[in-house]
């Protein structure tokens, strides 16, 4: 009977509350658990007093009001002044006489955006005060002294102040207008074309801004990079400016990606040459028209010259010039250009080198509202890149990191595998550009170039899904990626700590497990599908599964033996002197150190060398040796992870728990396929022996290849198989 | 602020609770409003007393608690005997003493799934008790229970029995593997093929299963009819038994649509022909591997020779030698097949005729555990088509009358078209096989032939939309296909005021008008779009929007010309004597009643006769008159359902008003579109002027022909438009 009963039990909760089905993210609210504090808050929040009023203050209010009564399970009293011990003034100077009376000096340094909560009194009594220069400061405040609350801070004292590092914190999706989402596996796209404009106020729209303002990020562009050109056209300019109107009151603007040809898909041009005078005009009066719509449109996000997509280079021009067309079109209105670095071409020998190549030749040419955004490597998202040497070069261009958060080569939403530490790891590298400590971080906060401005963005990936992402732990990378773009200096660590205690509990026995799993799964990740520098061994075109033996196809980079180069005498992309010597393109000591096997970072290693099967590894091991060790490694991390995930089984409710332990086992099943495929694929071209106590694959290989046509990927951006 | 401070509360309705977001379906179980049937309702149900233990007996205990506790607002305590007033005793003779004590010789009359619910003494004491020969019986009769509650019935004195009247009730799914549905609008399928088995108790699949078993459902067809032969590997099957397993004590049979070339499809086979013993061998084979992983499964669904998919016919046999071969080796598990009659070849004259001339040469030849699922109307689920011939005719073949749920040709999920009407008026149509009075209803009952076994099926639409189904009523056309499935007798109106009072509330100022929308919103889209027997003038593809003018395509009967045939002289398909003579397919007095104009029903007019646009209409109106006056009609029942819902704002929830509001909003513009397509188009044919009063077209004509390409129909299904 025990069985039915559990699932009696899910059934009630699925359908009497919204149980724990992931919708409210890191925004839970639930009652705080621990007695000392819940006392203590309840006491320190008794009023609450918004001076002024408008769309984002209002939001304010109300996200204190649901988030106090909801944490303290205490109404708190809405008043125009503070008449009691604690009250929670919030506003600006502008908004409230209060705060513009308590003459906070250090709301000076905080700019446009940032917070200040401070514990003070307040005609005599205690009382918490919410302050910054804008509405939208104040807003993020809010977020800020919940997320206190959340997770259980002592907010006896308070005087805490934060402004963001970095002026764009964009979120990007790859949606497509008929809402399927590529490399998005969370549903279709959250926007419904077919009843925008006429149901802007879907409640979903708006938790969707709730989410992004929380983090403080203040921009999105909600539709793919394959863009399609009729997003210009009035019908679907109607029902963007739409949703625009439900993003505004957030802080979030939005952004449209473009076609580059739009003006010969749309109007039947010849050309789409940059330097064309009538092209120019065409751009200028269609921005003018997306301005009539949306007054504070963020600008476009283009890419172009990239994997067929359109782009200046069709035309004799280069990106310089197709960008700062663009830009001379959106400076009027004080829009700007993202316009993405991921560029390489067919006949390029070393794909790691085009986009240097490429922009470096440009750096000073661009116009002041043209951000070049570059991916964190010089691939494409992979599990373990170096950084991209384009970070620390471009000096007179203003730059923006692109982050992946959905998992287009981290297993769907199948996997789990938290990006905080690949975040940090990117934002930590270090260029050198300027010395020691020239980290992507710094250069991004512009403490080491004169930057007009400078952004961070993610590829993120939310859709229909109840939970919004798919895998619930995608939700963390979402999460890790907006508290860095606010702040850079925040550890991966710390970050993950915040999200366990929002999104799940602050009980230590579920935090101890669970910050296990999340340090180790992104490094679990790398090592069963490319450890040690391998990197790329996908099937082409779904990248879930492995496929080392693909040597085939349109164009050598889209085959995983361009990647890892294995022969019978050894393995990896010579990318030193002797080869493509694409390490030129770091500063020293880098070049140096990555010339050299022996300096060169082990997890980096055949990123940038071709060595020997029995190259001997820091472990003593040979190269072979350490790869089935890191391929088994990989595969016992993921098993340490069910583990772990077991046991916290009694802290964790059993909706989340079942759906994260069923996934668990997904996982586990194809780490196990991924290591076995690629080992037996290599020792088909070495020859060698396993190691002592390295389980054989299940397998033989022929099974593996088979397996990368018949294992189906249940992904609707793939088009109906055998049709009808 | 007003606006802000409306959108806060959707925010907090929105995360806070799972507000009525249409997830509950017709299972809401808040509490009784009206205090007098709430006292009663308290009174009687004290404990609950569920004697057996089997899953399907825990499922109707669950239930009944969920459903009492939410209704009365009061617990009820589980016991294993009634020991006080108000005890609810539930089961079967064999699973409680109590009721086997009670001897209730109705029982004997009600079969393997019928219930009865009965106001007893009980060891002295009041009781209810809800008793059936199975347990699945069991729980039909506590979802019956339920319904008394939930639409406020005096429940002091029961005496309720019902029995189905068709023995399959089924609901097809026109899913694919890659999630996408075809012709779904309501996310994507529901079927999580990549987390399948792992994640089988997704509480979505229990929840779905839940609300079928409410109306008696007791099977479910998967997967599309245009099917994927993969469903039939180990990799799927595995997933598909997993769901089984779910659906399983719900009472519910699982069903897979098949290829029928899928010996050729996976495993190279030359030929599929029904007579080569190795084609016959490999799916008796494949057959029992299926019954290997599903003991109970139902059967297999078979689109063939229809539509470019494979068929018998392919291989010179016809539908029954193909049906005959599955059927034989589904028979040793006691499987059946549903053999789809919707056929049409390019060849043939009048489309209308086809699945008749086809299939009445067979009556009689296919084995009795073959079923011929017929379309309620001859063409495909059009707004309004007389019924199939095929119904009265089949006399010696099981037939299965085939419904649409899903807004195929009513406006996708954007427009509120409740189906009740048309399926009421297709089980009421009258064959005249034996004589007046052998209504397609009574057909299926078994009350006019002698059929070994019959169904009813329809084309369901739920995905993974919260509210399952998209538009929110048409969940009130997926309720009234499981009641006349399961009752043929009920009417629209009944279904429609059952389903209100579940969905919305037993208030009178809120039934009034959403009946009145419910009754004429059928009508209203027959009327906008193809009046007086018009049908099918759909842009192809789509289905969506008006595309009368297309008159070109790879066959005549994939244009809209060939539908209304409209000339200077004239409009309509002559289908008399004088023209494809379809009327012939019909009992008498039928054929001689559509012979005439004068005697066929004028909403069936041009669905047989050819007439002049200045045939006199019963109103005294010319035919041209007529039909601009019914689309002008369709256009005002629109705008009078906007108005009715409306003044039912006060008594629904801001969510869910919010959001139909909006769908009516964008279904009245599209009203006026197809109005305004259709006359300036048949103008432009006839050259006659519009009657006084009637609005003049908006646009030109070639406005509407180009909106034909330019209208964006944001639909998954449909290939990334422009691509990339």
């Amino acid at each position: 009977m025990f069985r039915y009963l559990a699932l009696i039990i899910a059934l009630l909760f699925s359908t009497i509350t919204s149980a724990e089905d992931g919708y409210r993210m890191w925004l839970r609210y639930d009652q705080v658990a621990d007695s000392e504090r819940l006392a203590q808050y309840r006491k320190h929040f008794t009023q609450l007093v918004v001076a002024g009023d408008s769309a984002t203050l209002e939001l304010a209010a109300a996200e204190l009001t649901r988030g106090i009564e909801g944490l303290t399970g205490r109404p708190v009293a809405r008043a125009d002044k503070a008449s009691r011990a604690g009250a929670l003034i919030v506003g600006t100077p502008n908004t409230s006489s209060t705060i513009a009376a308590l003459k906070m000096s250090k709301l000076t340094s905080l700019g446009q955006e940032g917070y200040l909560i401070s514990s003070r009194r307040v005609n005599g009594k205690p009382a918490t005060v919410i302050a910054a220069n804008t509405e939208v400061g104040a807003l993020y405040g809010a977020f800020a002294l919940l997320r206190q609350l959340q997770t259980h801070a002592d907010i006896s004292n308070l005087e805490l102040h934060s402004a963001p590092s970095v002026k764009h914190r964009v979120v990007n999706h790859w949606d497509n207008l008929n809402r399927l989402v590529e490399r998005g596996y969370a549903g279709l796209s959250l926007w419904d074309w077919g009843t925008l404009p006429a149901y802007k106020d879907n409640p979903r729209y708006h938790d969707y801004a709730r989410i992004n303002a929380s983090l403080g990020i203040n921009g999105t562009v909600i539709n793919n990079v394959n863009a399609d050109a009729r997003i210009l056209t009035d019908q679907f300019l109607e029902k963007a400016a739409a949703l625009a109107d439900v993003f505004r009151p957030y802080g979030i603007k939005l952004y449209l990606s473009v076609k580059f040809n739009s003006p010969m898909l749309l109007d039947g041009f010849e050309t789409a040459d940059p330097l064309d005078p009538d092209v120019q005009k065409w751009w200028q009066e269609r921005t003018k028209k997306v301005y009539d719509y949306i007054p504070d449109f963020g600008g476009f996000l283009v890419k172009a010259n990239s994997e067929g997509q359109p782009g200046p280079q069709d035309f004799g021009r280069n990106h310089a010039e197709g960008a700062n067309m663009l830009a001379e079109a959106l400076e009027p209105f004080g829009g700007v250009v993202f316009w993405r670095a991921f560029v390489y071409a067919p006949e390029q020998g070393d794909r790691f080198r085009e986009a240097y190549d490429e922009f470096m030749p440009l750096d000073g040419q661009f116009k002041d509202n043209v951000i070049v955004q570059i991916k964190n490597g010089p691939i494409d998202f992979q599990p373990r890149e170096p950084f991209s040497p384009l970070f620390g070069s471009l000096k007179k261009t203003n730059i923006a990191l692109e982050l992946q958060v959905t998992q287009e080569y981290f297993g769907f939403s199948y996997h789990l595998a938290y990006q905080g530490p690949l975040f940090a790891e990117a934002l930590n590298a270090d260029t050198y550009a300027k010395g020691e400590g020239s980290t992507i971080g710094k250069i991004l906060a512009g403490d080491i170039f004169e930057y007009q401005q400078t952004g961070m963005a993610a590829v993120i990936n939310p859709g229909t899904d109840r939970n919004w992402t798919g895998h619930p732990f995608v939700q963390s990378s979402w999460y890790a990626f907006g508290r860095m773009a606010w702040d850079y200096r925040l550890g991966s660590e710390t970050i993950a700590d915040e999200w366990l205690r929002m999104t799940f509990s602050n009980d230590p026995a579920l935090l101890q497990p669970l910050h296990e799993i999340m340090s180790i799964s992104r490094e679990a990740g790398v090592n069963y599908r490319s450890p040690l520098g391998l990197t790329h061994l996908y099937a082409q075109g779904h990248h879930y599964g492995p496929a080392p033996w693909h040597d085939k196809s349109g164009r050598p980079d889209w085959t995983a033996y361009y990647y890892h180069q294995a022969t019978k005498d050894g393995i990896g992309f010579d990318r030193t002197q002797s080869g493509s010597n694409a390490i030129e393109q770091y500063h020293e000591p880098l070049t140096q150190r990555f010339a050299n096997p022996d300096t060169t970072p082990e997890d980096l290693l055949l990123w940038f060398h071709h060595l020997s099967w029995r190259y001997e590894m820091d472990s003593g091991r040979s190269l072979w040796h350490e790869l089935v060790h890191k391929y088994d490694t990989g595969v016992a991390q993921v098993q340490q992870m069910q583990n772990l995930w077991d046991s916290a089984k009694d802290y964790v409710d059993t909706e989340r728990f079942e759906h994260v332990k069923a996934l668990l086992k997904i996982q586990e099943r194809d780490a196990i396929h991924w290591r076995d495929a690629c080992i037996s694929y290599f020792q088909s071209v070495n020859g060698l022996s396993l190691p002592k106590g390295s389980p054989k694959p299940a397998h033989e290989l022929e099974y593996y290849k088979r397996m990368e046509k018949e294992l189906y990927i249940p992904d609707p951006w793939y088009p109906v198989p055998g049709g009808h």
